[in-house]
C-alpha cells in the first residue's frame, strides 16, 4: 500500500467542518466521494484535525491509502476534475507508511482575519469578521505574546468541551495589520475546541478596554472561561499551514 | 424634494444584475426595500448602468428623491442596518435636483479579475475568472492600449443586442498584475453590451496565440464579432468606479 499526504484549500462557508456527519455535508463526505469516483472504491482518507462549520482552510493536509501507482502530479489533476470549485487539491506526495494526517502533526497554524473598515465590506462577509471598531494592532500583536509557552489553557476552551487535560503550548502568537483586514495568527502544537476564537475575542474585549491591557496571564491563570472574552465566529478563521517535524510543513 | 447620490459596493454572486426582473432577485429590488423601511414609501431609485447576472460592484453609484430631512450619514447607517450584508451602502450626499445616476455619467471604470494560479483558488471561484495558463501582463497591458480612442466597436458587441448605434470612446485600458490576479482595466464614456468581456476574451485570446498580436485595430476595422475572442464569464467583471464630470468620481 501507497500511503498518500494531500494538501487541500478549501472555502469551508458551506461546509459542517471536515469531520463526516450524518447530516449535514462535510469536506470529508466530498473527499471521500471523490476519491470514490478516482478509485472506484471506498478509500478512508484521515484529516489533520476537524474544523467547524463555516471555518475555512488555506492548506489542510489529510492523508490516504492506494494500491494504485498513479503517480502524485495525476492524482492532483484528477481530484480538481472532479471537486466542487470550493475545495482545490493542492499538493500530494508519497510519505511513510506509519505517516497520520492527525496523529503525525508537530503543530499547526490558524489564523484570524478581522475586519476593522468603517463600513463592512460585501465581500468579505464570509472570509472575515467585521469589527466595528479601529484596531490597534500594535497593542495587540505585544498583548498576545502572553499567549506563547506552556499553559493550562481551561479559560480558553469552550465551556460545553469533556477534555480534562487543558495545558497546551502555544508557539508563537502575532497580529499584523493589512490594510483594513487584521491578522490574528497562532502556532500550537495543538488547540482547545474553540481555543483561538476565544484567544481572538479576549483580545478584542483589551482593544475595546472591556477586559484590561496585561491581564492575559491572570486569565490565563484563573482557569475560568467567564473571565476571557467572547468567542468570535468562525468565518474569520483559516487552518493556515500544519507542521509535522519542526521544518516540515505543508506546502 | 431632496436629491441623492448614494454609492453602494455589492457582492452580485447571487443576484441577477442591478435592474429590476420580474422572477429573479435583482440589487434594485433589494435597494428598494431598505429604502421603503427607512422611508416608510416606495422611493424610486435610480441606478448608473444595468450590470449582468453575477457581476460585482465596488463603487455603484444610484440617486432617489426624498422629502424627509435625514441627513446624510444616518441615510447610510439606516440602509445599512436594513441591508442584506452582501450589499454596502458606502456614502451618501444630496446633490442638484437633476442630477440622475445614469443619465448624468460621465465615464465608467469596469475591472475584470483573472486568476492565473497553477490550481484554482477556491476562495476566488465567483470572484475571479480562472485562466489555466500563465498571462504576460505586459504584453497585454501593451496589445490593450489599442482599445483606446473612439471607434466603432461593433466587433466587441454580443451579437444579439439590438443597439445600432456601436461607436464608443475608450479613454483608458490596461493590465497589471497582482500576485496571481491579473486585473483588466477599463475607463470608457459608455460601453456595448458584454463590451469589456469579449475585450478581455480577445487578449487572452492574443496571450493563447489563438488570436495574432497587434490584431486589435484590425478586428475593430472589420466590425464582425466573429473575430473577437469569447466572451468571458460575468464572476471576474467589476464595475469600479463613475465619473460624473472630469474629476468628480464616486467615492
Amino acid at each position: 500500500m501507497r500511503n498518500i499526504m494531500l494538501t487541500i484549500a478549501y472555502d469551508g462557508k458551506d461546509y459542517h467542518g471536515w469531520q463526516y456527519q450524518d447530516n449535514a455535508m462535510s469536506i470529508q463526505e466530498v473527499m471521500t466521494k471523490a476519491l470514490k469516483k478516482i478509485f472506484k472504491k471506498k478509500i478512508n482518507i484521515n484529516g489533520c484535525s476537524r474544523t467547524d462549520a463555516r471555518v475555512h482552510a488555506n492548506r489542510y493536509v489529510a492523508n490516504f491509502k492506494i494500491e494504485n501507482d498513479i503517480d502524485c502530479e495525476s492524482i492532483i489533476r484528477a481530484l480538481n476534475s472532479v471537486l466542487p470549485k470550493d475545495i482545490s487539491a493542492l499538493s500530494a506526495c508519497e510519505v511513510a507508511e506509519d505517516f497520520h494526517a492527525r496523529y503525525s502533526t508537530f503543530a499547526k497554524e490558524y489564523i484570524y482575519k478581522v475586519y476593522d473598515g468603517k463600513i463592512r465590506d460585501p465581500f468579505l462577509r464570509d472570509y472575515a469578521y467585521f469589527w466595528r471598531y479601529r484596531l490597534d494592532d500594535k497593542l495587540l500583536n505585544e498583548q498576545a505574546k502572553d499567549f506563547i509557552g506552556v499553559h493550562d489553557f481551561k479559560s480558553f476552551c469552550a465551556s460545553g468541551s469533556k477534555i480534562t487535560e487543558t495545558t497546551r503550548e502555544v508557539l508563537d502568537a502575532s497580529v499584523e495589520r493589512q490594510g483594513n483586514l487584521v491578522i490574528f495568527r497562532f502556532k500550537a502544537r495543538a488547540f482547545l475546541y474553540n481555543m483561538v476564537r476565544i484567544m481572538v475575542g479576549t483580545l478584542l474585549y483589551i482593544n475595546a478596554g472591556q477586559i484590561k491591557k496585561g491581564s492575559i496571564p491572570s486569565i490565563i491563570e484563573s482557569k475560568n472561561r467567564i473571565l476571557a472574552g467572547k468567542t468570535v465566529p468562525p468565518q474569520g478563521l483559516y487552518l493556515n499551514r500544519v507542521f509535522y517535524g519542526e521544518e516540515n510543513e505543508s506546502n
